[in-house]
C-alpha cells in the first residue's frame, strides 16, 4: 500500500474486555476509552467492543472472532494469578493450542519476586503456544504477551495504559481521523430529508446525528467524521452554510 | 422452575450497543450503565455487551447471536429517521424477515407529528415482520419495537432510561445478586494460593481479586457474589477472618 494515501489505509481495532467484574458494575471500564483516544490519532479505527465474562469458551470464541475479523485486536483483564485469571487458557482453547511455560517470563517472575516466588504465580507464565513475549522490544516494565494479531494485556488501568502506549508508539501512523460537529436548534425531522442527500453526496465521510434532551441551548448535533482535509472542510461547510440559512445553528466546530 | 428456588433462576441479559459516535468517542456510554445498575436487583445478569458499528451485517449478526445465547437482549441506538438508524433493517436482515410498516407506528407518528409528519418519518414505521409494537401494555409515551426477545431501543440516554424503567416493571424478579468485598493491605501474589482453595469451597459465588496501584489505603480488593444470603454470609465471615488474622484487612463490607 503506498503510504501517501491514508484513505486506503484504515486500520481496524477489536476491543476484548474480559471481566465479571465489568458486567456485575463493580468495576467501571475506562480501558476502551483509553484505548479509542490513544488509536484514533493514529488513524486506528476502533469498530467493535465486547464485554465478557471470565468464562475460557467465551473467551476463546470471541478472541478468534475479533482476530479474523480485525487487524489488531486488545484484549483487557485475566492475566493475574488468581483463579479467576483465565485469559491465557480462553484463548489457547479458542485457538486449539496448548499453554506452554514461557522461559522468558519465568526468567522476570523469578527477578520480579526473588525470595517471595512460589508455584502458584507460575500461573503467569503459561502462554498460548506461539505467544509472543514483547519486554524490552517495546521497552516494557512487565512481560505483554501478543498472540497472533492479539496483545493480552492486564486490566487495571494504570497497568494497561503503559501497555497501550507502548504498543502505539510501536505502530505505523495511518492518516488520522478529522471531523467536525454542528450543534443545532432544529428538531431531526425538520432536517432528515436533507441529511440524508447529504450523505449520499458525500460518500466517503461518516455522518452522524444525534438529538438530545437536556441541553438548553441545542436539540441536535451533526457531526462529520473522515480522513481527508478537503473532503471534511468542504462537507463542512456544505452543513454550516445549510442551517446558517435556516437559522437554527448554534455553534460550528473542526478538530 | 420453582419460584422459591432463587438460585435456579438465572436470567441473563445481553447488551447491543449500536452506533458509530460511541466507537470514535463522540458519545459516550451511559447506556450499559443503566441496564446494569436496573437489571442487577431484579436478578437478572448481564452476561455481555456488545458495541458494534451502524452497519446492517453486523448489527444482524450480533443481534441474532445475542438473541439465541441469552434470554433477553436490549439493543440501543439507530432507531431514529436518519440514514444512519439502521437497526430494524440490520435486525430484518439478520433473522431474514422483511420489512413491514407498522399501522400502530404510522397512526402513533400521523399524531405526533400533525401537520409536520412527512415521508421521511415514515422509516421509524418499518420494523422487522413478526415484531411486537409496545405502547400501552407498558405504559410508554413512544412505541418500543421488540423482535423475538430483542427490545429495540433508541440511544439517547433519557429516552433509553424511560424505555428500561417500563420493560424492568414488566418482569418478574428473581433472586437479586447479594455481594460483599474486603479491601486488603496485601497483593494477590500474598493470598493466592488460599483465593484458589476459598473459591473451591464456595463454588456457587463468584470469587474476584483486584489490584490497585492508586490507592494509599489499599493494595486489593478481594469481592464475592451470590444469590444466597446465607452463602455470602459465610463466605465473607471466612475471608474476614483470614485476612483480619494475617493484618491486611482495612475494611469489609456487604451489599
Amino acid at each position: 500500500m503506498d503510504s501517501r494515501d491514508t484513505r486506503a489505509q484504515a486500520a481496524t481495532v477489536g476491543v476484548l474486555l474480559i471481566g465479571d467484574e465489568i458486567l456485575s458494575g463493580s468495576i467501571k471500564d475506562k480501558n476502551s476509552d483509553y484505548i479509542i483516544q490513544q488509536f484514533s490519532p493514529l488513524g486506528y479505527d476502533v469498530r467493535e467492543i465486547r464485554v465478557i465474562p471470565d468464562d475460557r469458551k467465551r473467551i476463546g470464541g470471541a478472541a478468534r472472532e475479533l482476530s479474523e475479523e480485525y487487524e489488531i485486536v486488545i484484549s483487557s483483564g485475566g492475566v493475574g494469578p488468581t483463579h479467576d485469571d483465565i485469559t491465557f487458557e480462553g484463548i489457547a482453547q479458542g485457538f486449539d493450542v496448548q499453554l506452554v511455560e514461557s522461559q522468558r517470563i519465568m526468567r522476570f517472575l523469578h527477578e520480579r519476586y526473588g525470595e517471595r516466588m512460589h508455584d502458584d504465580l507460575k500461573r503467569m507464565a503459561l502462554i498460548p503456544d506461539g505467544a509472543d513475549v514483547l519486554l524490552e522490544e517495546i521497552g516494557s516494565p512487565w512481560p505483554v504477551v501478543r498472540y497472533r494479531n492479539i496483545y493480552i494485556l492486564p486490566g487495571l488501568p494504570r497497568a494497561f495504559e503503559d501497555k497501550i502506549d507502548r504498543i502505539c508508539a510501536s505502530l505505523t501512523p495511518k492518516g488520522a481521523f478529522l471531523g467536525g460537529q454542528v450543534f443545532l436548534t432544529a428538531d431531526e425531522s425538520d432536517y432528515v430529508t436533507w441529511l440524508n442527500s447529504f450523505q449520499l453526496r458525500h460518500p466517503d465521510l461518516s455522518v452522524g446525528s444525534y438529538p438530545y434532551w437536556d441541553q438548553p441551548e441545542y436539540r441536535t448535533r451533526i457531526t462529520v467524521r473522515g480522513r481527508d482535509d478537503s473532503d471534511v472542510s468542504r462537507a463542512m461547510d456544505e452543513l454550516t452554510a445549510f442551517v446558517t440559512d435556516r437559522n437554527w445553528l448554534v455553534r460550528a466546530e473542526r478538530y
